[in-house]
């Protein structure tokens, strides 16, 4: 996707160890406008897997998942990394490593909204080792649900996450492939 | 806001000491639809202040305060509570008492994306005892910046959130006003 590609060259930076910062559009401050057409791409691209749910985790998730939910018109969740008050005793729960906090951190779900009947489509704002969408995989498998589709702003694709992700055999779309950031390049693959 | 008021008497569950569960379309699921409607009005309450950037704290203050924000067309940024690895080390940061959590937690904004020139809508979930949204003024202050409005979804008033920020003498909007949770009640104020 051109304009977010664009964006990434104009305002993202390289901080090495392919950390790339996108604070400025992305996390942090998000661009309502750069973000509502991402979610109208990554909801036209997954127009035929009948998603009936998005799943994504919190905090950066959140604003692709919930522009791609408000174009497919079906509810979003986020999984939650400290349980709530409000959250039910008894929940879906799955461990994945943070890579930027060098541990492992909780993703959690309420069975109240995801349920064996659901198709989800997991968006997030990267896909770089893969472990955080793979976290959201599990929860979706735990509830029984079907994992129809994987979507992300902004691939690392050095980080070799899609090849894990790959055996699923679900359709995987990201709209920004980074191929290389070695030596404060970022280089997409297309 | 009559969509929104409907919705909290369907699917909210008053929990008791105050605590409104409205996890299954403001936090944890979103309803992308409801929260769209709840932006444009938002929105549309401010469209005089002359707002040029919307600033929230994460978690559940990103859904509303982005929807508002595309309708603006102006950024918005979501205060941290943790710090991440992108974020510069001179940043503004304040402690506000999180009552879900029984203790003080951080809010931190990057300077990168406040500025004196900037003309600050608040918006969050819920307006209760008006703590976070207090923190969230104090950073706006910090920057140099002006507060212009406080927007919520869901106002508690008997918790007096209202009563301490009205000192500020900026425009406050919520879409749902609760005056009384006692006895499992929910009664809107209007």
């Amino acid at each position: 996707m051109d304009e977010l590609k664009l964006r990434i060259l104009t305002d993202g930076k390289n901080l090495g160890d392919g950390i790339l910062k996108v604070d400025g559009f992305v996390n942090h401050q998000v661009d309502p406008v750069l973000m509502e057409a991402c979610g109208r791409e990554l909801a036209s691209r997954f127009a035929r897997v009948g998603a009936t749910k998005v799943l994504t985790a919190e905090i950066s998730g959140i604003a692709p998942a919930l522009t791609t939910s408000m174009h497919l018109g079906v509810p979003v969740v986020y999984a939650r990394k400290h349980k709530p008050i409000t959250m039910p005793d008894q929940i879906f729960l799955t461990l994945t490593p943070s890579h930027t906090k060098g541990r492992m951190v909780e993703l959690m779900v309420s069975p109240e909204f995801l349920s064996s009947e659901e198709k989800v489509l997991i968006i997030d704002d990267f896909l770089a080792t893969g472990q955080t969408i793979m976290g959201l995989v599990r929860l979706a498998e735990a509830a029984g649900a079907t994992v129809v589709g994987i979507g992300a702003l902004i691939e690392k694709r050095f980080e070799g996450g899609r090849d894990m992700l790959s055996d699923l055999g679900v359709q995987i779309e990201s709209l920004a492939v980074i191929s290389d950031m070695s030596n404060g390049k970022i280089v997409f693959a297309d």
